[in-house]
């Protein structure tokens, strides 16, 4: 007797599904967040922001008299750009990494996720080439995988994407007849590797993809959380003609306001614009009069230096854990800001198959593979460590746990 | 001597732009809205809602106390799929047009703009082909033509689409080897042709594409908002398996807050949310909170009655208005709710040659060629007045200003 499983409902219609919407598949980000809401498990997983320092009050209080004053205006259709107060706030804070920008070359997107979405619709074709690091953070892979575009990983080491490694690839894909559509890099305490493009090498990034004319994608949601407080100057500050900027206020306001913006020379702004009109009209006009209003009345600067110091301790704590827990053979990164750290486990240690020896010590981390292009085989001796949402307490406590889960795997292979 | 103009900053990276994106194109939306800020113009064009109505302190006060109470859930990262309690909420909003759906079918996302952007491009490549009415709203033909899929328009009478009509089209498709990706269609109070599918017609719509194997994705904003307070049933209550079903608090609440919702068959939902997670990661969990305790605490169906009185006296100061103002020859739809009139004007009469006429007399309204398919000629003699946000005086004023550029336009051809 044989049982088949009736098809779901509507399963027949994705057998009509666009041949471009192949690329559109299951994102491991949710998993990161899966263990949030278990207490016996320690995730040094998922990146979440902590918001013990957020000051909850004031922003209740200003959202009310926001909605009190002007709710006319700030529940209404808005401006598929982004309300202009905002813009020219925003440019304010980018000014701090010494970018000069017009409000109007800002576009406000509905995180700055959505920002790399539309950078990536308006360049890719399936088959065309992006250029990222290697390790890349999980959410513009699958981006980019969701155009079906080809990636290929450039290394990173203490200080960032390799320059000689850059020119490298973009000369391989010369010969290939290939040219990038655009280099993805974040170059200040990168998500997933924890390491900064030291300021010497930046000039020479640049140079290397104005000669080979590749624009450059800036993704820099982390750069205002040095842990000593310093800020670099963004590629963006150096090069205005060739490189989009994203930004976000996720790290360093809250990220369920989901408001991030990219800033872009005029011709390719214009196109964002067009992308975010047929996406979704207008972002939030609600969210956005919140952030403009508390950014206005507000000592923000102060509120991100309560975050810093929140993570330094959390930084502190892992990287003495990691120094005290972790088996001979282990190394990982410094981070001077940012939300993680990346270990390279000891020689024959499988970071996807050390899984289920952590869920048996029950301590959660990503593996390397996620951060690297499907099949591509790569990342498995790696994996990424977060210390921004839990206490020290716990971070400590994971990372013990993950020393363990490393010494099972090794006893037992 | 010859001058040129410099190219704008950035131009020549559009010089490699995706052949995917040469569908983006400038909305005509926000010019729609454009003369929202003058006070000498009467608009007639954009369909905002109007929120005189809304209860701003209620507001207010639930969104304070939410985030006083619970500020770091709200303003934390969220689900891809949505809140669950919002969720949750939506369904039992849906059950007043007959609706029986589980939660977990329901996908929140940021205005249903954006669910139509989701669709359109899990199911289009380009070249693929949409039937829709004849005229459509503005939005979806710009969504389609974002993803360069072929729209065929098929003609609307006084009791919504004519079943014949659209079964010619799909025999016409048949004959050609095509067969459409979706039937797009917005049942109640169409916008812009203001008319509603008649109820005896709405099973058959359904029989006649399930027999060609077509899904339908019915757009239903304007659902809740029949003058009189009636419902109808939901296309997506008579075949669950075959309709995708759009929705949003844009028009019954407030779009400020930007969201919306798709209820999709099993299979299709999932891969919408595997497009929400590679687009935004997650909708705001801020406005969604917002939203989703207003629904819990207040009377949300009597807000809404408010609303209908005031879209009421605003419909009848228009067709008031239309039969006293514009001259013999031109014909008008009679909503029974939503926001719009579609008005026929006097043969001779060409609705974009109008416009500078109308400019003159101070009255702004969309002609009817927006609302075709681009570079489909049609449309010339037709117009779409808005009903729902100025005064019922300003909209006697607009249709009064209105009749005297037709006349003048007909006194100069």
């Amino acid at each position: 007797m044989t049982t088949t499983t009736p098809p779901r409902p509507g399963e027949r219609h994705l057998a009509r599904m666009a041949r471009g919407a192949e690329g559109i598949k299951p994102s491991e980000i949710p998993t990161l967040f899966a263990v949030r809401g278990r207490t016996d498990v320690v995730s040094l997983a998922g990146g979440m922001p902590n918001l013990e320092g957020l000051p909850q009050r004031a922003i209740a209080d200003e959202t009310a008299g926001l909605v009190a004053l002007g709710g006319k205006v700030v529940l209404q259709y808005g401006s598929a750009q982004g309300l202009p107060k905002l813009r020219e706030q925003i440019c304010e804070v980018m000014s701090l990494e010494g970018i000069a920008a017009d409000p109007d070359d800002v576009v406000v997107t509905v995180g700055s996720q959505m920002a790399l979405d539309f950078v990536t619709r308006i360049f890719c074709d399936p088959g065309d080439l992006v250029l990222t690091e290697a390790p890349s953070y999980i959410g513009a892979l699958g981006v980019f995988a969701s155009y079906r575009a080809d990636v290929v990983q450039v290394p990173v080491d203490d200080r960032g994407l390799v320059p000689d490694a850059l020119r490298a690839a973009l000369e391989d894909a010369e010969r290939a007849g290939r040219r990038p559509k655009f280099l993805y890099t974040v170059p200040n305490f990168h998500n997933p590797a924890g390491v900064t493009l030291a300021v010497e090498r930046r000039a020479e990034v640049l140079e290397i993809c104005a000669a080979h004319d590749v624009l450059v994608v800036e993704d820099n949601p982390y750069g205002m959380l040095a842990l000593d407080g310093r800020t670099f100057p963004a590629l963006r500050s150096m090069d205005a003609e060739n490189v989009v900027y994203l930004g976000s206020f996720s790290k360093t306001i809250a990220p369920g306001l989901r408001i991030g913006w990219v800033t872009a020379p005029a011709a390719v702004r214009e196109k964002l614009v067009q992308a975010a009109e047929s996406t979704t009209l207008c972002p939030p006009a609600f969210t956005q009069a919140v952030l403009s209003r508390y950014l206005a009345r507000h000592d923000w600067r102060a509120q991100i230096d309560t975050y810093r110091d929140s993570y330094r301790v959390r930084r502190d704590a892992m990287l003495a854990a990691l120094a005290e827990h972790l088996p001979e053979g282990s190394r990982w990164t410094r981070p001077e800001g940012g939300f993680f750290v990346w270990v390279t486990v000891p020689d024959g240690v499988d970071t996807d198959a050390l899984m289920p020896y952590a869920d048996r010590h029950k301590v959660a981390y990503v593996p390397g593979s996620a951060f690297y292009a499907e099949g591509s085989g790569r990342g498995r001796s790696e994996l990424r460590l977060s210390f921004s949402y839990p206490t020290p307490e716990r971070i400590a406590e994971g990372v013990r746990r993950l020393g363990l889960a490393i010494t099972d795997y090794q006893s037992a292979h």
